[in-house]
């Protein structure tokens, strides 16, 4: 994603309800204040694809994690008045075994920085040292659903899930072509515009 | 495949000593007298893959079926003589359990049937059916390798697989351009001329 400044960040961050500052590893629920399941996408860019979901969802509780001020600004200025079942984290992915413990149901990695040189191959969002850190997230079940236009991605994550116990459950290599989806991120909708195939997977671990 | 009649196709295959009609389940080692490991070709069409394997690697047994009298006609005409750790069976993978008794190492599916119509999928070669025959002629480690320019029958078998017990260990959306295989079949040199992308996947199953 091309980073714009957003001049107002730090207020627009400042005055949000639904970015949380305060840790609540282990107690999610008490902030949602329900029992729903917790489902995140990490890296969430500019929110679309979570608030759709948030808003299609009431009865899941969302969480949209991002690592850039200027990123996260953007979403939270996106979310409408009283939506009570997400929020946005300014995080980094790499710490995110600092942010749950055993409360995720379902991770949603969409469009993630590819890292094309091989040498970095680890810190792609599906590498096995992201994979190890979500075993510590999720509560039951795990559930992954990825989707990218970056090929390379795309095979070095099918063979990644897989060598790491995940099922790939349902693949398509055209997935605006087999199954449109309802709900799309800003990213996609660029990339689908152009006809380049967008890439999806859906994989679980028992 | 095309079927062309071959003409001559019963004294082919009555003088070739490279098709074998007796049934050697349970003592293929018998048959290649040593015990190399044995690799087979479900559906090798004029045999110009499996052929060629043989060739390059005269330390494995290669075995190609192949259902159509007319299309092994024409890969027993191909074979050149003194190729001592390679035949051909005249047989239906339906009926591949009645062939081999846990002896085989490496299953190869190229360019299979794609079998589009959905009400047909368990008789693609890569479907639960199949894979279930496939449990009982493998030695050890079951490892199969495809190839196919189909791309609903690639997206069906990887998941297919994975769902099977198998892991993915490699990939690619476009073989031929991330590392050009030195021995192809007929079928891959005339898709891959019309730059249509060849689909790849190695799996293994402990």
């Amino acid at each position: 994603m091309r980073l714009r400044n957003v001049k107002n960040k730090e207020e627009i961050m400042n005055n949000s309800s639904y970015l949380v500052r305060d840790n609540y590893k282990g107690h999610w629920n008490d902030y949602f204040k329900n029992n729903n399941p917790i489902y995140i996408e990490i890296g969430m860019g500019k929110g679309k694809f979570i608030i759709g979901n948030a808003i299609k969802n009431p009865d899941i509780n969302y969480i949209g994690i991002e690592k850039y001020d200027s990123v996260i600004a953007n979403g939270l200025l996106k979310v409408p008045e009283g939506l009570n079942n997400l929020c946005m984290l300014r995080a980094d992915a790499l710490n995110i075994d600092d942010l749950f413990d055993h409360e995720i149901d379902t991770i949603y990695l969409n469009f993630s920085d590819p890292w094309p040189k091989k040498r970095h191959h680890l810190r792609r969002l599906s590498s096995e040292v992201f994979l190890k850190k979500y075993d510590f997230i999720f509560k039951g079940k795990k559930h992954i659903f990825m989707r990218t236009d970056n090929k390379d991605l795309f095979t070095y994550s099918l063979v990644s899930f897989s060598t790491n116990g995940y099922k790939l459950v349902d693949i398509s290599l055209d997935l605006h072509s087999d199954n449109m989806p309802d709900i799309t991120t800003e990213y996609e909708d660029r990339f689908s515009s152009k006809d380049m195939p967008i890439y999806y997977v859906e994989c679980i671990k028992e």
